[in-house]
């Protein structure tokens, strides 16, 4: 993987959302075409490395939608979409999970998931791994299991591999929370 | 384009989100591998049959982040992400559009798009057109041109051609509102 091409697409703002805060900006790599082929390009490689056969995706919303579509697409396999509590219609299951202030709640519609089914889940950065942590669950509810868990960026710093103790977490470029 | 293919995919379910609505669910196409890549191969056939060269995909949050993506890498050209208020760091520049009750405002960065950009907007469902018509807005405020408007289903009796005139909109599959 070119991690640099990666590295250099994704912009570096400082005190967003909130003052003492640098937010790593991934918009950027999704208007370089070279350097958002790559990190497409490399996580079809890790999931097709995997040793048990990947039989789905599931992208958390929102930014977690852009690459899972992509992958999905790319391999032909199923995509499923894990929102925030109330967008999806039918029959769904829910999880909550803490923020910082409160909690929050994600939801995936219980006929997208099969039983057996080996799923990747994708989202955009991984930090403390409270939302990917929530959609194991979810996922584990509905009577599959979680292969890996895939992201752009880690931010170790912030624990997330305590967060999905068990389950392998893939990045493709780490960065200090300082 | 198997229009039946994409038929099938997509899920009916009554009443959602409120009594006396249809609500045509998309997540069966993404579920749907085969479905789902025919939609992508079909909105790559129609971008690439444009008279004028496209230049940029800009994607509206949430569903059509999952589209775009993927059509985005297929072509090597770069993704736009237009969001709702509050969520894009660094300078942004805003639209406000009616809805039912009350008005929402969507956002793009500012050095996102490229003045003489010629850019295809993209989302799930094209029903009244109001959210297309702000995010065109936008895309003009940011010295861009919009080739056309893309959707998966659209609803013509919402009148979103009336909301978008001057501007082609390309669906790859309509129902009746009733």
């Amino acid at each position: 993987m070119d991690k640099k091409l990666i590295d250099n697409a994704i912009r570096r703002v400082p005190d967003f959302p909130k003052p003492g805060i640098l937010f790593y900006d991934i918009t950027g790599l999704m208007l370089n075409p070279d350097a958002f082929r790559e990190s497409i390009d490399s996580f079809c490689e890790i999931i097709g490395s995997r040793s048990q056969k990947v039989t789905a995706i599931a992208g958390l919303e929102a930014r977690g939608f852009i690459f899972g579509g992509a992958i999905a697409e790319r391999l032909g396999i199923p995509f499923i979409l894990i929102r925030k509590k109330g967008k999806l219609p039918g029959k769904t299951i829910s999880q909550d999970y803490a923020l910082e202030y409160g909690t929050a709640e994600i939801e995936v519609q219980l006929s997208d998931v099969k039983q057996g089914d080996n799923v990747v889940l994708i989202d955009d950065l991984v930090a403390t791994g409270g939302t990917l942590a929530a959609a194991k669950k979810l996922m584990e509810k509905c009577g599959a299991r979680v292969d890996c868990c895939l992201g752009v960026i880690g931010l170790p710093e912030l624990n997330f591999k305590n967060a999905l103790q068990g389950t392998d977490v893939i990045t493709l470029i780490d960065y200090s929370g300082k």
